[in-house]
Parts: C-alpha cells; sequence; structure tokens
C-alpha cells in the first residue's frame, strides 16, 4: 500500500530548484572533508513524531490528516511500519528511532504488550532487509502511561520500578533483535514535581541502579550498543534529574557510571536548560561523551520544548562544527527529534520538514568543514592561548608552579597586555563563510 | 587630530574579500529596488556606545581604551567630537545620534550644563558643514543622574519633574540648531522599582503632560523632527511604563498622543518584552506608528540589554522585510544602539563591529528585496486570505453581516476545509534566498 | 447520586485545625471592611478544571480518578452537572463558570451541539433553582476544535468566522437564560504561529468585527453581562494578540471598543508576560478596565502556563489589596482557573486544591484590608508625592506651566532633596501584616 | 567616630512592634530546636554591599549616601572599617565577609596593593578583639579590574593566571590571620564570552589547577578554612563554568575536588539557573556538598542578579528547612550577599534593610523547626516511599534484583496503585503553619 501517493523519491537539485520537494543543499553523495554528506550527517527518522504524533497540544486535540489513521490497533501499528519505511525511502533516510509504544499498541498486561511488540518488531525486521535505513536507536516510553505518574525509576512505588525496568529489558531485546547503533534513555517523569513530596537521595540512588541494571543485561546478552543519557530541564516534570549535560555528567561520576554512557543532547533540550546548543555539544566533547543528538531547535521566546525543524542556520553551522572537531557522531547520528507545527498538518508537510532540517544541516556541516579547512577558528584559538605554550604558561600546565612561585612572578607585575576578544569580527567571518560557501 | 591612525576609509570589497576592514555586502551606492543601499538603510551612529561608552559592566570597570581619553572636562568632549567625525567618515555613516551628556560634560547647574552644551553644539555645527553626516536624532539623558534615581517626568518629585523638562528644552533647541531627523523620548526611570510605593496613575498622567509640553515647545519653536517613544519593558527599573509598542500604543492612544508620536523600536528591548524583533516592528507598521529603529540584537540566553552588534541574518532579513513593507523609515534610520563586548576593547574593534553590523543589514535588505520582488510572502499570503474577498468572508469584512446572519450560514456546515500553514517550507524558502541572493 | 461521598459539606474551623477538610481562614460569613468574605471574594469554580479536565499533559494521558468517567456522551454530561452541584454545595461556591464544551458534547453540526447544549443548559438551570451557586461567566471554547486551527475570528478561513460567530451567538443566549454576570473572551487561537504567512492587520480587523457584533448582539436580546477579554501572552499559539492588559487595551481603544469590554486578568498569564500579578490588577484598576479575575498561579520557573491554585500568599495579599482598591470587583469574581497537579488525581484532592485557594485569598483580603485600615501604602504614597500639592508640583498637574516656566524653575537649581523609597522597610512591614493580622 | 549617629542597638521587640529599627520576629538568644537562633543563622554582613556599593547601575551612577564617602584612599578603607565595626554591633552581627579589594585600596603592583592590605587587616585584627564579630569568609575580586577583561584563572593570558593566583595567596594568608571560618572561590570571569574565541577544555584544566594549588597552599600554611566554590550560571560572562551546584559537582569529580570543596550557595543564581533555592541546598544537602549560603533572592521577572533582602517567606521556610535538614551549616553562615535598590540610598536603609533579612529567616527557622517537630514532610516522604522498605522494593535498594528478576515480578501485573502527590494539600500545611507559628 503506498500512503504518499503525490510524493516520489526526494532529489537533490542544488540551491536554486524551485521543486518544494527537492534537496537544495543536502547532497547525500556529496563528499566533504573525506566522507559523503550522508556517513557524516547520519539523519533519522523520529517514529514518534513522524508516523505516531497526531499534533495534539495542552489546549487542542490532534490535527493531524495521516492516511493511515484509517486503521485501529495492530493494524495501524501495521500500517505505520509501511508508512515509515515508503517515508524512509522517499526521503532517503539512512536511520531511525522510536520508543516502544510508537511501534505497537500496549496490552492490559506486559505481557500482552510484548506480544504486540514481537509481531511488530518482526514486521520491522523483515521491512530492514530490503531497506538501506537502520536503526539509530530504540528507547522505552516510560513516562505517558498513568502507571508513571510519579516517575519511572523514580518513581516513589517499587512495582513502578520493575515495571519500567520490565520494559527497558523487552527493549534491549528489541534493540538487539533490529540491530541498533545506540540505546537511549531520556527520563520524562525522572524528576519531581515538588521536593515537598519527594525523596530525592533514594530517587537519584534508584536511578542509578536502573542504569547500572540495564547496562549488565544489555551486556549480558550481547547488545553490545552506545547508551546515552538525553539530558532536559524541566517538562513535563517541574525539575528533571538530568537537568543538563554537566549535571547529568555529575550523575554519571557520583555513581560510577561514566564509563558506559554518553549522551545524547537535544538542541531545544539545550535552550531550555538555559544553554546555547553548540554549548552542550562542546562541553560533552571536550569531556569525551558526546554520543548522538536530537537535531531540532526551540522558539528562543517560548519556555516549552517545541521540536522545531532545525532552520537556524547560524546554529547549525555551530553544531556540525563541535561535530566534525569531534571527529564526528561515530555510532550516533542526527534524529529529527522535531514535529511539524500543528498548522502543518498534511502528510506532505512531513516531507518538506525533514527537507528543511536535512537542507539545514548539509549547509552547516558545509560552512563549518570550510571554517576548519581555513583554521579559521582553530587559529584564533592557538593564537589566543600561545602564552601558555611557553615560559609561566607552559609552568602552569605542566604543573611545575605553586602559589609562590606565581606569587613571585605576578608581585611587581605592571602592564599586562590583553589583545581583543574580536567576538564581532569573527561573528562577521562566520557570516561570510556562510554566504559564500555555496557561491562557487 | 587624527584618532584612527591605522584606519583607511572602509570600502566595498565584496563577498569574497578577507581585508577585514572592508564592507563585504554593504554597498552604499548599489540600487535595490531602486534606491540605493544608502538611501533605504540610513545608517547612525550612536555617539555613546561609540565615543563615550566606557565598556564597564556591574562587574568590572571600563576597558575600552579610546585615544581621546587623555583628555578630561570639555578638552575631552571636544577630542571625541574630532574623534566622532573621523569615524563618520571612514565608516561612511550617513547619520549620528546622541544624548546630551554624550556630548557635552554637566555643570553645577543647568544654566553651567547648558553652557557646555553650546560650545560642544557650535562644534558639531561645524563640523557638519564639512561631512556629509547628519543627525539622525538627538535626546536626554534623563536617567543616569542620582537625581532621576525615582524617575525624571514620572518621578515622584516635582522638582525632578521640572528639571527634566529644562532638559528637554534645551535638547529641542538644539535639534533645530542641528537640522535633527526625530526627537527620541527613552525613559530609562519611566517606570517603578515596586508598585508599593508608587502612584502609577499620577506618573502616567505626568508623562503624558510631559510629552504634551514638549511636543508644544517644538511647534513654538519650529523644530519639525518626527517625535518618537522608545519602547523597553524593563532595566533599569522593574517595570518600564514603556514596556512594549503595544502598551505605549495605549498610552498614547489613552492621552491623545497617538498623532504626534511614534516608536523607535529596538531589536533587544522587543526580545526582552517577549516578542521578536519583526513583531514588534509589524506591529508599528500596521498601526502607522513605524519611526524608527534601534539596530542591535540582545542574546537570546541572557535577560538584561546586551546591545550586541546585529549579526543574526534570520532577524535583519525579517527586519528589513517590514521597513520595505513599510515604504522605508522616512524620516527615520537605523541607528546602531550596539556596544562591542568588554572584552573587544580597541579601538579597532569599533569599525570591525559596525562592518558586521551594516554587512548585515545590507544583507537583510537584498534578501527581503528579493522576497519582494518574487512575490514570495505575499504571495502566501493573498493566497491563505482568499475567503475573505468573496461570499461570506467579504460580507464580514465590509460589515455586512451580524451573528444571526453568521449563525444561519454556520449551523449546517460539515466539513470547513483547510490547508497547511507550511511553517516549514516558508522558513526553508527564506533559507534558500538566503544562500542564493549573493550568488549570482 | 453522590459523587463526593467522603466528604462533608467545608466548614470554617479556624487557623488552628488539623482537618484537612475544613477551611482555616476562608470563613463565608464574617465580615472584613464591613461586607462579607464570601461578598467580597466572590469565589468561582470553574468547570473545564474541576468537572472535565483529564490531567493529561503533552507527555502523558490523562490520570484523574472522576467517579462520573464511567459515562459517555450526554450521559456523561448530565453526572458532570450533578458532581458540580454536588462540589459547589461542599465546597460552599458563590459562583463557577463555563466554555459550552465542557457542559455539553459536540455534535457533528452546530446545530446538533447546540440541541446538546439545550438539553444541559435547561438542566443547570433546574438545578440552580435549589442552589445558591450563580453563574460568574459562561464563554465559547473556540480553540481546541481542529476547525480553529488557524485561528477563530482571526483564522485564514472565513468560514470559520462564521462557525465562531455562531457558537458565541448562542453562548450568549445560554448566558442570558442562566443569567451570567460576564461574558469572557479568551482567544486561545487568536494570535499567529508565524508572522510569515499572517496578515495581522486583517486579523485584528476582524477580531474587533467579531467583538463588537458581539456586544450588539448582546444588546439586541437584552443580555446585560460584563463583557471581558483575557489576556494571554502565547500559548498555544506563539503570539496571542492580546498579550497583556496594556497591549489589550491599545487594541480594544484604536478599535472603539474600550468602552463596552474590561478585562478578566489571570495571574499565570500576567507572570508569562513578564508582569506580576499585581501590576495587571493595577494597571486595569487605574484605568477602569478591571472587570474579573482568574485566580491561579504560575511556577515561576516554568515557561508554560502550569494554572496551579493559589498559595503565594504575598501575591495575594498584594492582589487583594488591588482589588479592595477598586472598590471591589463589581459583577467580576475570583473564578479558580487553577487545575490540581497531575500526581493529585482523587476527588479529595479537588477539595484540598480549592481550600488551599480560598484560604490564600481568604489570608490576602484580611490582610490587605488591615493595611488600608492602617493607610500603610496609602499613606507612604502621599507623603512620597506631597511635592505636587503645591507650588510648581501643583502648576504641572493643573496644567499651568510649559517647558519655558520650567526651565525658568531649574536653570539654577542646585541640590534636588530625596527622601528613600524604602522597598526593603516596606516589604517587611508587609511580611508583618501578614504574621500578626491573624494573630489576634 | 561615629557613622550611624541615629542608630541606636537594634534590639528584639515582638512581632507587633512598630518600631522600624527593631527586630520583630528574630531574637538571637531565643532557642530553637536546642540552640539559639543566632547559633543557627549565623548571620553574616557582606562587606561590599554594605560598605563599599555605590548602587550604580549600568544606567546610573551611584546614590548610595554614606558618612564615610568624604575620605579617599587608605582614610576611606579605614573609615570603612570603623563604619563596619560600628554597623556589625548595632545590628548584632556575628560574622562578616569580604573581598581583598573591598577593604582596601589597590596600588600600582601587587606589592603595592598588599602593602595597603596588610594596613588595613591590621586595623581589622584590631577591631575584632573587641568585637564578637568574627569573619564567616573572605575572598579575591578577581573579576572587576580590566586585567581580568578574559577571565582570571581562566584567561587566556598566563600573567593573569599569575596574578589571580598571587591575590589567592594572599588572600589565604589573610584569612589565616583573621580566623576566617571559610574560603570562597566565586569566579565572576570564569566563563566565556563566546565559544568562538574560547579553548573551554584548557581553562577547565587551569581552573583546576589554580583550585588544587590554593588549597595546597592553604595546607602549607595551615589554614584550615572550610574551601567553598559559588555556582553562578552567567553575568558577567554570558556562561559562566560554576553554572549551578550539579554542573561545579561535575567539575569538582572530574578534577578529583570533590573531597576538599563545598559550595556556598546563593539564592539569586539559583533562580537564575532555572533553579529554586531549596534545590540548591536540597542537591547540595543529599550529596555532603553544603557548605554556606549566601542569602538574598531575585526578582522573578528579571533577567540578572538583583542581589534583593530576602523577604520571600515560602523561601526562607524551604531554605531553614534544607539547613535544619543537613544539621545546620556547619562553619558555613548565612552571609547577606544583598543590597539596598538604589532608590534606598541612606545609610538607615541599610539597617531596614538588614532587619527585613534578618527577620525573613528567624521566621523560616522557626516554621521549619515546626515542620519537623511535628514531622509533617518527613512523615509524608516515609510514608510515600514506603514500598522500598519491603518485598520487590526492598531487593531493589539492597541490591538484591536484576532485569530478568523484575520483569518476572512485572509481566503480569495489572493494577498498580498510586496514591495522590497532594502539592496543593502540602502548600496549604505550610501556610497553615506559616501564620500560625508566631500565634501563640
Amino acid at each position: 500500500m503506498t500512503y504518499f501517493k503525490t510524493i516520489e523519491k526526494i532529489q537533490y537539485e542544488g540551491p536554486k530548484s524551485t521543486n518544494p520537494l527537492a534537496f537544495k543543499f543536502y547532497n547525500p553523495t556529496e563528499k566533504v572533508g573525506g566522507k559523503t554528506m550522508e556517513e557524516i550527517l547520519r539523519f533519522g527518522i523520529a517514529y514518534w513524531h513522524t508516523f505516531t504524533e497526531d499534533l495534539s497540544d495542552p489546549f487542542g486535540v490532534g490535527t493531524a490528516v495521516r492516511p493511515w489513521d484509517k486503521y485501529t490497533g495492530l493494524d495501524l501499528a501495521k500500517a505505520r511500519v509501511e508508512a515509515a519505511f515508503e517515508f524512509f525511502e522517499k526521503i532517503n533516510a539512512p536511520y531511525f528511532a522510536f520508543h516502544d509504544v510508537d511501534i505497537a499498541p500496549e496490552g492490559d498486561t506486559l505481557r500482552e504488550t510484548n506480544k504486540n511488540l514481537d509481531i511488530i518488531v518482526a514486521m520491522i525486521k523483515d521491512y530492514m532487509k530490503d531497506s538501506k535505513t537502520k536503526l539509530l536507536w530504540n528507547t522505552v516510553n516510560n513516562f505517558s502511561h498513568p502507571r508513571f505518574v510519579h516517575g519511572a525509576a523514580s518513581s516513589n512505588n517499587a512495582d513502578v520500578f520493575a515495571y519500567a525496568a520490565a520494559k527497558v529489558k523487552k527493549a534491549l531485546e528489541v534493540g538487539k533483535e533490529l540491530g541498533a547503533e545506540n540505546y537511549v534513555f531520556w527520563g520524562g517523569r525522572e524528576g519531581y514535581e515538588t521536593l515537598l513530596n519527594t525523596n530525592m537521595k533514594l530517587e537519584l540512588d534508584n536511578l542509578a541502579r536502573f542504569f547500572h541494571m540495564a547496562k549488565d543485561y544489555a551486556n549480558e546478552i550481547g547488545f553490545d550498543a552506545q547508551f546515552l543519557i538525553e539530558p532536559k530541564p524541566k517538562e513535563p516534570t517541574s525539575h528533571q534529574y538530568d537537568f543538563d549535560v554537566a549535571s547529568g555528567y555529575a550523575f554519571l561520576q557520583h555513581y560510577g557510571l561514566e564509563n558506559i554512557f554518553k549522551f545524547n543532547i537535544e538542541a531545544n533540550h539545550a535552550t531550555l536548560a538555559g544553554h546555547t546548543f553548540e554549548h552542550e555539544l562542546h562541553y560533552a566533547r571536550i569531556h569525551n561523551m558526546l554520543g548522538s543528538v536530537d537535531a531540532n531547535q526551540g522558539h528562543p521566546l517560548l519556555g516549552w520544548d517545541t521540536d522545531e525543524f532545525p532552520t537556524d542556520l547560524h546554529t547549525t553551522v555551530l553544531a556540525m562544527y563541535e561535530i566534525l572537531k569531534n571527529g564526528g557522531l561515530g555510532r550516533g547520528g542526527l534524529n529529527f527529534d522535531a514535529k511539524v507545527r500543528r498548522g502543518s498538518f498534511t502528510p506532505e508537510d512531513l516531507f518538506h520538514a525533514h527537507i528543511a532540517g536535512m537542507d539545514s544541516f548539509a549547509i552547516g556541516l558545509k560552512v563549518a568543514q570550510s571554517l576548519i579547512d581555513d583554521n579559521v577558528l582553530d587559529g584564533i584559538i592557538e593564537d589566543r592561548y600561545q602564552s601558555y605554550t611557553e615560559g609561566i604558561g607552559l609552568d602552569i600546565v605542566e604543573g611545575n608552579t605553586d602559589l609562590k612561585k606565581l606569587e613571585a612572578y605576578a608581585l611587581d607585575l605592571k602592564d599586562i597586555q590583553h589583545a581583543s576578544g574580536k567576538q564581532e569580527s569573527i561573528k562577521a567571518t562566520i557570516n561570510q563563510y556562510l554566504l559564500t560557501t555555496f557561491n562557487d
């Protein structure tokens, strides 16, 4: 069955194309810095936003028009698989990602739910045989059902902890079955509504126990996916424990998990935490903790997770710069955890939105590569920090000094010379690269 | 005397230039839509940020290195005039703007202050004879001195009201003397720290009285500048009365001032109020209240007025789109109410920063003009609102209907058809214009 | 049928009561400043949050346990009416409020919807005969259904305008039938998602036409309710046209509506707009535009409408101060547009939450009345602005001056004396009143 | 010499006192839970805000009227010491705190600066002999001088690192000399303005080296103060490395510093980071990292560090609850890092403001102690988490389970029973305690 009848396979047509259903900047086979765009960008399609999402919001019901919505139950789940692989093929996606409840309906018990999952996982596995599209990561939704009202691994109710753990066990098996490259934990209810009724210490301890058990089981079954935590500061709870990359890193170190987890970093979650996207990527990178990316963007004036498709080019340039400096994303990818606006409810909008996002990151990639090729930012930094390569600076970084020596050095210092930080000039240079990289 | 010895007159060298002291996109004599860039953009240099600012912040003293800082008192004021006109000439600025205290030191009494002003105004007038640079607007600083601790026109102290009014009187005379195109009111202390000790009603009444008196006096002396209010939501006070354009418009209407004032809209003030820059411009435009623009940008994650030089191209495109749709800025201009970062303290940074801002708006101009030439956004809007050009829609806009007729029409309506709002697709199109407009 | 079997009528038991199902501060018959608490506070129960809300959020389905949820369709609607009047009686509520869709299910056409409404309205009217609880206001929900995806009165689709208008027509008739004291407009989709596809001028014009038609029809049928606009800055749309009271007031004046509308001010909407609740009340009060209040509170660190029950006593004191200074709320009231947290899902929580809110406003009332009785804030203000009662100040407020006279006065002024604004001291005094008012 | 001539020693007069220069709630010798208020609260006076601060802001010069401002240079520094100890005695302060530059003027070289410091430190030591007031902590100001424009320990310039280190060396010696209980690091410029020119990895490495050297030197000279880091997310830099307690904890663990540092937590810094004050205290407490507190408050609607005196009683109750649950503050204290508003410029306002703050924390203390005495919150939490004390819950916390066992437990679970989180009811209870604790 064909669900996107009006859509042909999306092709690269170049920057001047007037075809809304074509890539203008994303050219999968074009090489940038030695690899193809497809190999570097590793785009993933988010099953939930693209095939399950109905575009409801807190003030209105769903508006999405989806050809598969005539079905229900397992039939709906199967239709979504068909639609998904048609979409993957037409948008030319190398990866996809899902939560358990995105792909199969829940039953009355977990045993029944797992049966449903088995049916759909088998179907997906079958479809994957004939598809280039691989599984970037899977995960569980341990936050939507009322049983998770007070948390999952951090619930006050031990039965819920057990239930959540059992769901993860199944998901690890599913991930192995489908060859997932990563496994992601986003704790939608792992936080608190109010400190007044919360035992945060116990909840954090339990969360750590949960992560250790999950990794142990993955090892036991030989599922070697990269394990990732996805930080978000707030929403749905008032405070989420994995507030940002730094607080997540504090948690991982405290509980001895820092060598078995990395981070899945989402742009919109970064901005909600008060950080730029590139800050979170950079912080993770220099701590060797950058695992994968949820490629979306927030609305700078709105205080909730708008999960928009990324179109801010200033941001995609700096994000790709961090990713390239990281040596790429390894087993991770750029997963579009992004949804079309509630007013963009047609099936075609799903294509328009992904094209917008993929083109934006392709632009970011090429501009970032040019900045690297021309040693623009690295040159600035080498120059600025030159004082640490000799004399007292070298003593400092080599650990050959102490307060007494430093005092002796500083006590009669008069005029410390500074150079300008040149922020305005650097930004203008990046704009120049943005406007001229596609200008050849 | 020459203050910027290392700097030649800034020339347009095109997008590929590697000269940091050249325009890459701002080509003053290039025609865009029938006028030159210079005629449309009407750039203004802010005296305070460029010649008076020391780059101090609440946690540190000034860092600015300015060759004229060896002088003090009136000598310093005179040196700044020399430096300013050298800067205007080298950056090729058509306009500048100042507060009274930017150009001349205050004396022990207003009489003495005015004497100082007279000396410097005469000097400026003299310089203007040999310069292309004209006065976009002038204003008073009625917020920095301790006498304005509780407000100026909205002070609880009538002596302060009188003092503030007398300063405005002098400024109107100065504006006339120097041929200012506009006169701007930004009420730095016209707001409250706490409602608990504030008579807001009296303060607003007095503010309105103040504005009426100012306009009356301008009329009396034949100073025909455009009068402008500059909204800002907060900072330095906890709540500023001119919170945003809409609240300013409420005030103007309430006090019968809506036909004698327009707005000077600052980008950073817009974002602090929770609006996009283009929203404030658009709202003013459709109410015929767009007067002039303070061209800067805020940091989306910082909660104070960072007054950065504008480099966000997504924003300059949409701002220039509003300005072009407004038929230009009339007597207003694009005043760089922007300061270099505290770490960008060299005289050269002043040039780099203005080049960054001027190029960014030149890019915005050309892309916006292309969007208009190709009927991109107007075409979308005409299409979307087509239903109001016929049938029941036409009845509505022509006032030929009422609730009863509308009920009769709607009572048995079943399927209202909607088209997608296509937000993602439109954003991708604008990005495409951004990357290809300079691509010829 | 009894829905709240475990709950007796809530009684006042005083500040030391340990009964969670008792009022500790709200004593309906206690006189404060000459009127009873019940007469002043005019509490209203929000039908939607208390009887229709399921406590879903964007990341999870509903958790609310409601005894009437075993029913569906019209039976559910009827069960809710029964539950509502039982709740009103037990919580001792003088008022309630609803949207059309809260009380009756929608049909396939508006005609069918109206038939459903007629059935339930008749039932409500019948229940009101035996109840003290009156209708504070009613309104329509013109935002949840997909037909309102692009707005209602501000839709780009004229059919939607007509449909929305027809719904308001019916609601005005319902309001008349049930003796509503007010009619409220909150425009959940009256705003824009992006300026890029929006004709704001036409949308605002249409919104004004819509309001005029509504008022005309109310006049025609003799429905003399107070008409109210409820501002909110954002959510669900990116920008709501009625951003705050000031922008709403700009709109009303621009379209000649300022004498036929007042404002329904919600605390959480105020804070989302960057204002304190008391600011919005104060601004409306001094412009004679304070109509009614949605009594809730937001979470100061969350960027969406959390609609919490009000428990912040610093805020309830200042809100009640504004209301008392307004001479009360007239035909308006304190409507609890507040929902229990998703984790507070039991029927008993509905009582706990309303008790918390009613007690908090009762505390606010008594403390505010004490501040007024003791002339605390008025005394401070009279003293601070004393300079406008004589001399140059009196000339200013009486309009007997101009810039020339003021300059003559100010030119040689030397030392303007200021008194401290004493913000810290005033706040300490209010805290003292808060802790001692119930201390007798 | 007497600087506060109009002020007598501030006495406790009880809640009904109408004397603005008296404590109404802070009764130093009153016992609460076995200790005196003074012993528990350990109030400190911030030298910079009380004796050095001039109340300037980014839009205006200082307004503070301080009797010692007639002096300059070392004379001014000496006058401030006299004023400080008079203030300490009159406000009855057990502690004070200072930065190096607060107490003595800087010289042309660090050698000269240190000479100035020696003079004033000797004077302070002398005054301390006759005073009960002890030194809570001292620190250096490594952020105001232009040499720190690009950071101190995180500067790109090794000379600045050396200079900053030498200042800390001196400060450690001063702390030892004066018997400081703590030493605090707040890194006013330890962050970045833009990532584009920043080597964050090197800067963080250097920051860690700096802290290790400081602690080593303290050990060497036998200065056994508690070492504290004070987090702040932004301002003055765009991003401060010690963003919040969690990110600070990540840093400390990464660099092996977690056992030699704790945190000095400021309320306003917490809210700027998107956390409640009590969250930061709680997080630090359960990680055994709560060292000391900067007792102030921010304005919830303003995006910069307003450093207001604390008057929000909801917050002081929850803050004192965390502190009492921590077993008190140990060697830390409640330092008033708070400044009077710019309009509260008289010497008397300094007393009013401190009284407001001290009374607010005294209220918080007594209410929190009552909540503990009555087992209010602990009782709720024990009850909510009861499931972890037996059965599967006990297995989880004791580490006796794994995913397979948990799956076996959960696979056929049907109805997981939840209790309400009762947030509204708990908040109402706390309000009741607030209003009745002083009611005896």
